[in-house]
């Protein structure tokens, strides 16, 4: 955990939190491939959905319906692809993975920030794996700002 | 429902049938590109996670578990890619999604089936998206004992 990139999040780190809840925090992620992308991190130090105790999971349910519905009327999302991969984290020749989950919000319509069209051109397909992730910073702020609004909202 | 596949499998589409559940079955996957690849279906015709009731959800937490240790203990996998996609299903003018969901086992170390050897190449990376799934159909039977031998065992 001393050295879990996840466990030691800098403040800098966490400038795109989307959502913090017991568990689970929801951040925007780096990679705005599919917009919206988002990553759901374990607050605890553990290394496979296995080992997730009840409660983990019971908040994960809660956390995916939220995400889902967010995205779906926040951006018009279809629907969403998850993912729960691990992989870079075996590269390590003493791998010490952290949970967390992708979602990657799919479009059969293009989204529009800031007048800046972005359409999901494989849809109906996977996911393309080296799409690109830019996006302008203030499409960033947008979107991030949007999402984080409706995420606030009493439930 | 009436024009789902997964409502609507036949004795031949089951033969690879692993586990039965109360609410999900699993089947080893006809892509056995990462050698023991299976797909989790919901016994409910349901088209997204966030629709899935407390019981299945319950139920999906054991599945995870069971079927991890299964591909550790059984075939020395080192971790699960986990994935809920549903993008093909898209491709139809009128989408009726079933949920399923897809887990790819990784390893570190070569399986072997019969005297012949499959690697993960890309251990430590995404999981390819166009490796061949074909393996020979002795190989295909003996992966599905060895699993369904281990799932069958009292827990």
């Amino acid at each position: 955990m001393e050295n879990c990139g996840w466990c030691n999040l800098s403040g800098e780190d966490k400038r795109f939190q989307l959502y913090e809840g017991t568990c689970w925090s929801v951040f925007l992620a780096n990679e705005q491939d599919y917009i919206g992308r988002c990553i759901l991190v374990l607050k605890r130090h553990c290394g496979s959905l296995s080992e997730l105790t009840e409660d983990e999971w019971n908040e994960l349910r809660m956390l995916i319906c939220k995400t889902e519905t967010c995205f779906k009327t926040v951006l018009g999302a279809t629907l969403c692809n998850w993912s729960c991969l691990m992989n870079s984290f075996y590269q390590d020749p003493d791998p010490d993975p952290h949970l967390h989950i992708h979602v990657r919000p799919r479009y059969e319509k293009p989204v529009v920030l800031n007048g800046n069209t972005y359409a999901d051109r494989a849809f109906g397909h996977h996911y393309a794996l080296h799409k690109s992730g830019s996006i302008p910073d203030q499409d960033r702020e947008e979107l991030f700002r949007r999402l984080k609004e409706w995420l606030s909202l009493p439930a």
